[in-house]
């Protein structure tokens, strides 16, 4: 089981984005350059966080993105939940079903246990992400991000965004 | 984030296989027909389970595989992870260091946050499914599985196992 990569860039991405100030906004090409990571699948992602109303689009010459929600009402599980898109993890193809001793249809009533626990966990799983905000996450890095790079970060934003 | 269709197929063969009777054993051919799935691709599922001391393998012609511990030993998590691998379902690739605001390595002395709380959620998830031995999915399953499903079960076992 792996997440995808773009969950890093697109969580990243909105920390990133957290950072900037008021009435600027951030592409996804200078986004793709601050992370150094290809523009056009991270655009794919941007664009998902968009229309999870996770970030807002602006247009025009200076448009971008920004985030559309405070910090404390984004979650690691709704970048994720958005990013990887739906479905759970766990896809039972009822097999119990198949094969020699397969039953009608109505001998199944419920779904099987195997996929209800399977299932229950996954639940649990995203939980958890849904308990660190980008908030919790930036506070935890204002502390640990070096001087150094929290000072390049705000030159490149001043110069880009 | 998808899990493979391995795992469905060897929870599922782990509880056909402790229904079998004391001394007997059943090989990839056998578990394959009985789920009407790919005996190839089992197979693998089902050496992966062997080396992780989940199932005992017997040789000869009546060969195939048992279980090699009780059923309360067993867990989803064992499960899983013997036939998802090892690794997390987050990779970190430490974007935060790449790019033009990207400082030598020494100014990230610990995994990033966002690491850190994604693995964090993925420990809950498997110590949830830790926590679902296949005694508990089989209790269950003995009221809900049709009394024709059971029956076919064990006279598709008298017949082959």
């Amino acid at each position: 089981m792996r997440l995808s990569e773009g969950v890093e860039w697109a969580v990243h991405s909105c920390t990133l984005l957290a950072a900037l100030p008021e009435g600027r906004a951030l592409g996804p090409a200078e986004l793709a350059a601050y992370f150094d990571v290809p523009k056009a699948y991270l655009a794919k992602q941007l664009q998902a966080l968009s229309r999870a109303g996770i970030l807002s689009a602006t247009r025009g010459p200076s448009g971008g993105y920004r985030l559309a929600r405070p910090t404390d009402k984004i979650t690691l599980c709704d970048i994720v939940v958005t990013v990887e898109g739906p479905g759970t993890c766990f896809r039972c193809q009822e097999i119990r079903r198949r094969g020699p001793t397969g039953q009608p249809r109505r001998c199944y009533p419920e779904p099987c246990g195997i996929a209800r626990a399977m299932w229950a966990a996954e639940r649990v799983y995203l939980t958890e992400l849904g308990k660190v905000t980008l908030a919790k996450l930036i506070a935890e890095a204002a502390d640990e991000v070096s001087d150094e790079q929290q000072a390049a970060t705000r030159r490149w934003l001043d110069r880009v965004a």
